[in-house]
């Protein structure tokens, strides 16, 4: 039986019973469910102050769980990265712990990644959040089968692909690289600063929520500006959701911030990657070689789960599946 | 009689009833007041399309008006920052050319000083923008005087020095150095791009509008871990606006961002500074070298005029003087 635990390392739980309505799911699923003690604390807009957030991650480090599931993001990472303990995530990382989540987690997965460097120490996994979409009531739609099942299956090392539609225009296109990304305000928040992974020839994906499409076009420019974009073999744009249209747009929508970025760089840039602040996410390795292949309008991300489990060095094969398969 | 041209580089104008009440308000203020040909230019939600608004940004520098006093910002310069000619914005700036503005500009002015580097031919001035500004009816309160004059007073040499009230605990605080800032969101949009400036030593002065003060906090940590707070000889704070507060706050707010700064940096924040996207604001040389004195609580930041309006080079004293007297 896989062990996962539920942690707080960002913003702070309104009521406690999103998560532990995620446990209940969560365990039926077949999984050994823990609550981290700090999980519920409250500090402001933190759950919990810095010291607590940060100690509740080093512990989560150190068991060294199959599966480390934020309770959800909000804001938070920001002010830890300067005192994150990177080789203790990795060392969980070799031992096994699969890192899961997204939005604020971003700057966890990234800053490891720039932190720990390439390699099986640093390979995380962008997907679920545990409130949101694993404690999320019948009334509001439930569980997404779909992200549960590729949650289940990325975990379990089954999944070794994952697959959308696209626009025409991008037929055959085959590149290999690191995937990378996340959302988008927060890769672009690590800019300047030592916890931006350089990524040179990777596939990068991105997701962003409540930000208007002028705000979205700037963050993008900045990547470009700052060379990230050029630098990439292929750009996979997820859900940009929740923005409300303003009288001044006369227009201007997210498409033109697509054939905007199409005009600046040569790097291709492919629309509809089922991940972002909506129910139907994709669960994938950051940190992992990926292979991008498009046939006609369909796309997919191809990883090799004995690397993405942290098998780059082959004696950890066995071990790691050991920890990895639910149930 | 200073001339005076009021141009569009960022968002569209919804109307033009706004740009012309400020046109004639700033002819009765005396300047010799023109409208740029392409000041009221529509593409989608920008004042024209992105040749239309470079071209009309480089027909004022080529003009070299004594004002160039952009209409409004919005967003729109960070597309137009890898095509500038910095020279020919530097050159009228040495021919006498006060550019003023704030809010997007930010990205005008600082792509300045990192582009043609510190000197006589990279100050402009933060300051009002003539739709916001002179523009704003009666009825929603008419021009601000404090602004008014402190703009004329820049703007004619007169005025050296502004000053504000601050908290408690920085009396005797004496630092000198460049004077450089504005938006907040638009110095982050700089960072890892060759268009921001890298200043050591200098006055960083900073505002936001619309920005929740967790977002206003990500961006100062970005700026702390990208090194510039520490680099900074003294930081100081304008007003942050018209941003909601989320049930998530339970008592996290601007002062608690405030706080958590001075936590993480040496450098004195100091607050209060009479600047943003309020009606009430200074004007100020961006790029020039100031002193900031701190008696008690209160703060002036001066600057020699000599020095910030292009008379590095004493050739120059007389014929800046000529161009930059109103009336």
């Amino acid at each position: 039986m896989t062990s996962l635990t539920l942690y707080s390392p960002a913003g702070v739980l309104a009521k406690a019973a999103p998560l532990k309505l995620a446990a209940r799911r969560l365990t039926a699923l077949g999984f050994e469910v823990q609550i981290d003690a700090a999980a519920l604390a409250r500090h402001q807009r933190f759950a919990g102050d810095d010291d607590t957030r940060l100690a509740a991650l080093h512990r989560v480090a150190t068991q060294a769980p199959g599966i480390a599931l934020a309770a959800r993001g909000g804001y938070g990472l920001t002010r830890l990265l300067d005192r994150i303990d990177w080789k203790l995530i990795a060392r969980s990382i070799e031992r096994g712990t699969h890192w899961v989540g997204q939005s604020d987690l971003t700057a966890l997965q990234l800053g490891l990644l720039a932190q720990a460097g390439l390699g099986a120490g640093a390979i995380t996994w962008a997907g679920p959040l545990a409130c949101e979409d694993f404690g999320r009531s019948i009334d509001a739609g439930g569980v997404d089968e779909v992200t549960r099942d590729c949650f289940l299956e990325a975990m379990s090392g089954a999944l070794e692909a994952v697959g959308f539609r696209t626009e025409a225009g991008f037929d055959g296109l085959e590149v290999r690289g690191t995937l990378w990304g996340g959302n988008l305000c927060m890769v672009n928040s690590l800019l300047g600063t030592k916890h931006l992974p350089r990524i040179k020839g990777g596939v990068l994906f991105l997701e962003d929520v409540n930000e208007h499409p002028y705000r979205i076009e700037r963050n993008l420019l900045q990547l470009h500006q700052a060379g990230v974009l050029d630098a990439q073999k292929a750009i996979a744009l997820g859900e940009f959701s929740a923005w409300r249209k303003s009288p001044l747009d006369r227009g201007y929508t997210l498409k033109t911030v697509v054939q905007h970025l199409r005009s600046v760089t040569r790097t291709p840039i492919l629309t509809g990657l089922p991940f972002g602040h909506v129910p139907t996410k994709v669960t994938m390795p950051v940190g992992a070689r990926v292979t991008l292949l498009v046939q006609q309008r369909d796309v997919l991300i191809g990883w090799d789960h004995r690397h993405a489990d942290g098998g780059q060095r082959d004696h950890r094969h066995d071990h790691v599946h050991e920890h990895a398969a639910p149930g």
